[in-house]
């Protein structure tokens, strides 16, 4: 049985709803960010990175949302949710997932959670770091709008493990200050997911 | 025939190892960060996001260090570089990738690339950025130590892309500021590393 750590309103979203998507047996357990649940000794055992999401499976705890998509994809073939016998498909799947993971979201991580790479009592700083992150995310979504996007789904025809994870970082688009008119196919994406009944149960179980 | 375009001194060099390594048909392409011509037309071509690395294939341009490491390991299944057949093993070694990708790469990005976060412009808050460099990177460092670094490979017993990643990022420690006596397992690994005949071929390219 796999049980998936999660907290509201981050990126775990996207593990949570491929396993919906993959038709997983699994169970959620909620980290509440406000209470700083991700730092107790418990959770630390969990993920030593005081991180969500991190997923327990039977061999032992995976953390980070690329690797986390791909072993669901693995896991469950029959679902389809990534091109497992196509290395350089494949390959693309995973390349747009690190991107989201290494750029757009940490371009997105500066507005709340400056104190990473600067003195968190630096306040000028920190409000630098802000005043950047309309840019800095738009400039982002634009390149996954111009050039990633392929219609109806990221990778085309196929809906994949990205799809979710996208859809993921786009909850954060009206709060990151992107103006939503300059990229219409990512709007469009992130509407149609959000009538899939995987991610109606995953949003609808994380707000509850 | 596969196409790697690097920079010197950049992560890149973990692709460029992961191909030696594969014992792969490859040749290289040097891009002159100091000429800029990551922004050139004729680059943007290649890579819509003006970094490297890049890698061109039969079936078209790969990019993200992680995704090109699993393609790598993927294409080239008798270098044995990654547990393919196991899900969870393969799911770690995408983590501890994910990790550097979207972590330690991150922190140290933020001593030369702040603009990238803040308006270039503002001195202070670069500044501020490159005051805590030291501190992010180490932290991020000995969590690898102490966590992830299973040894003698990062992985274990067995070597895969995750030591031409560990490594590559390791070149950076001493200009990050790093007090490496607190990381002794990474600093072995290092010289382990460095003394490969795949890893001495793959720099003496890139520094030529």
């Amino acid at each position: 049985m796999l049980k998936l750590f999660y907290a509201a309103h981050t990126c775990s979203l996207a593990t949570h709803i491929a396993l919906e998507d993959a038709g997983a047996d699994y169970t959620t357990s909620r980290i509440e960010f406000a209470k700083e649940q991700q730092k107790s000794a418990d959770y630390l055992k969990v993920n030593p990175k005081a991180r969500v999401p991190a997923l327990v499976t039977d061999r032992g705890i995976l953390t980070e949302t690329p690797a986390m998509l791909a072993y669901v994809a693995q896991s469950f073939p029959a679902a389809q949710l990534a091109p497992l016998d196509d290395a350089f498909a494949f390959a693309e799947v995973q390349a747009f997932n690190s991107y989201l993971c290494s750029s757009l979201h940490v371009a997105h991580a500066h507005r709340m959670r400056g104190y990473r790479w600067v003195d968190g009592n630096d306040k000028a700083a920190i409000a630098a770091m802000q005043r950047k992150v309309p840019e800095s995310v738009s400039e982002g979504f634009a390149l996954v709008e111009r050039e990633m996007l392929k219609g109806p789904w990221v990778m085309g025809e196929r809906y994949t493990i990205c799809d979710a994870y996208l859809f993921t970082l786009a909850q954060w688009l009206e709060a990151d200050g992107v103006d939503l008119a300059r990229i219409p196919k990512v709007i469009d994406h992130r509407r149609r997911m959000s009538e899939r009944a995987s991610v109606r149960k995953a949003i609808a179980e994380e707000l509850a």
